[in-house]
């Protein structure tokens, strides 16, 4: 088990004068893999002396050889509740944004606190190594990047482009592609998530490429937008309209000052001062780590205080329907000061 | 929208007595996929008029090129719910399972229904098109897998498998892995979710390789396991019980009559022929379609009867802590009379 972690979690139980919470981890297991350390499906419980992990029979042997004790063989949350009913716990914490309805209906006999949220919380603010695992994820699809670059004249499809990508990502150390790999040329990129096709890249087109690595859990996410052929003018005034926004909303971030919502505004207050901030139809950017989208989300009227390790994307973008669209998107790191871009997004195709 | 399926789910509504359900589509949006015909995320609400997907500004676009009418821009459960009000409806059915518990709270002007899993039971029955989707995704991994076996050759890594079977899965048309491909080899093999290593691939170990291609939104599930080298008396041994509990549990199938559970126990009475059902971790099988784990789950005690054009896993395995591990899957299709293998699992290395 991950004791320090588990540590300001039950700080967490303080503050919501909780006995215990239960982390459920089945399909989406991002929480319990940060709290135990195991990489396996299964439901958390953290009291305030121990923390056990509930698991199936397909996960056993990995969540013993992961934690060693307190690995329980079982998923039912029936089994669950009856452990926590004779270790005379009352209060219990749970997230009613991620449990379901059933899921809360097998903790009736207890007292039910609100406790959404509060891992989200926690992994926002990230530890050194996992600073680390998402620069070597982000490094890792930068690398693979420029090993296509190459490739990406007109002619080559959008899946081709994709396929190899991919490839070489995982050539380069990734376990797997962090999300669908979006490929989306000229009109196609009206759709921020578009999947590749078999439409060859033509000449004149803006191209979006959406990517990343996962490795070791964690998880990149970064977006270029690359115009194939000539640069007019109307192009141009588009491209650095986004570029623009991108540049200026990660510049005025003033660390445990500036709230994610701020980030937002300044990005759509730069694409309106060119009339295209009806184009911009998603938020601005979210965290990234065990999760491709996580805390914090930069999106309107979020008053979240960006803070120092912090990771998160900004990615602004216009889609102009039935023509074009453009994303540019890189990750930025909060420090005490200032920001890291992580893995920039190249610009030698900037205009 | 999809009017013959939406249809069917109107008739499970007079079933539960309901005005209207609700259909949850973030993250998981299979049964938006299925119902709607749009690749899109957002909530489906399906009442005795009309269809109607609410759905965020980032998926408007995409929503109304599939749907052409019916899409509200909004993805907020209040909106969702004042448009049930307004359209004076009282009794809406909620999947208990899938939604969370805010999520439900949201509807608590209604009087709620639970209406569990009725969108599972629906897909569980696979439509014509919808089988052929399936047979490409499984035909296409097959295809990949055989690009790649001349070089399953003792010194090969784990990730240099998984890399390569991606990347021809893609190349031959897939538009990504139906989940993460498992290389598990030797002790490796113990875990069931084993995700490749850079561990070489050595003499006299099984080595089990568990992948699936996704398609148009279908996806194919299958696991070869191979022995390198010598085919000892022992290793044969092993290798014939998990092929015949395969086997004889496909063979037993009547459509119509064999409960789910039913083909479970076949399985696994098979291996305690060897002393080998101790080391059967998991469930025999699992549907496939939109999703790669779906209804009909083939565990202990299911009652469903299987039926005509379900298709489903049949994957029984035996994990032997600190040795070896030993998977065979195939995807089965059941017709009126009998049962049809798709992507048969190659026995050239059977013994």
């Amino acid at each position: 088990m991950m004791s320090q972690r588990i540590e300001k979690l039950r700080e967490k139980l303080n503050e919501f004068n909780c006995d215990a919470t239960i982390i459920f981890g089945i399909q989406n297991n991002a929480d319990i893999k940060y709290f135990s350390g195991a990489d396996v499906e299964g439901v958390l419980v953290v009291d305030k002396e121990e923390a056990n992990l509930f698991v199936s029979s397909l996960y056993y042997q990995s969540a013993l050889d992961a934690v060693k004790n307190n690995v329980i063989l079982s998923r039912d949350l029936e089994d669950v509740a009856n452990f926590l009913g004779k270790k005379g716990i009352k209060k219990v914490g749970l997230d009613f944004f991620r449990l379901s309805y059933k899921q809360i209906k097998a903790f009736d006999g207890f007292e039910i606190v609100d406790f959404s949220n509060q891992t989200l919380i926690l992994r926002m603010i990230k530890e050194c190594d996992e600073i680390n695992q998402i620069k070597r994820a982000a490094f890792t699809a930068r690398n693979a990047f420029i090993k296509i670059y190459p490739y990406l004249k007109p002619g080559i499809t959008e899946k081709e482009i994709a396929d190899e990508l991919v490839y070489q990502m995982r050539k380069h150390g990734a376990e797997k592609e962090a999300f669908d790999t979006i490929v989306a040329s000229g009109a196609n990129a009206v759709y921020p998530h578009h999947m590749p096709t078999d439409k060859k890249i033509e000449d004149g087109e803006f191209v979006v490429i959406d990517f990343g690595a996962n490795i070791n859990g964690y998880n990149s996410d970064m977006t270029y937008t690359f115009l194939m052929g000539e640069k007019t003018d109307e192009k141009k005034k588009l491209f650095n309209a986004v570029f623009y926004a991108q540049l200026y909303s990660t510049e005025m971030i003033a660390p445990g000052r500036t709230k994610a919502g701020e980030v937002y505004e300044r990005a759509k207050k730069e694409l309106s001062k060119f009339g295209l901030d009806k184009y911009f139809i998603h938020g601005l950017g979210h965290g990234v780590g065990l999760e491709v989208h996580e805390f914090p989300y930069l999106v309107p009227g979020n008053d979240i205080v960006l803070q120092p390790n912090m990771v998160f994307t900004i990615e602004p973008g216009i889609y102009v329907p039935g023509e074009l669209g453009i994303r540019l998107e890189h990750m930025v790191l909060v420090h005490e000061t200032d920001t890291e871009i992580i893995a920039f997004t190249p610009f030698m195709e900037a205009m």
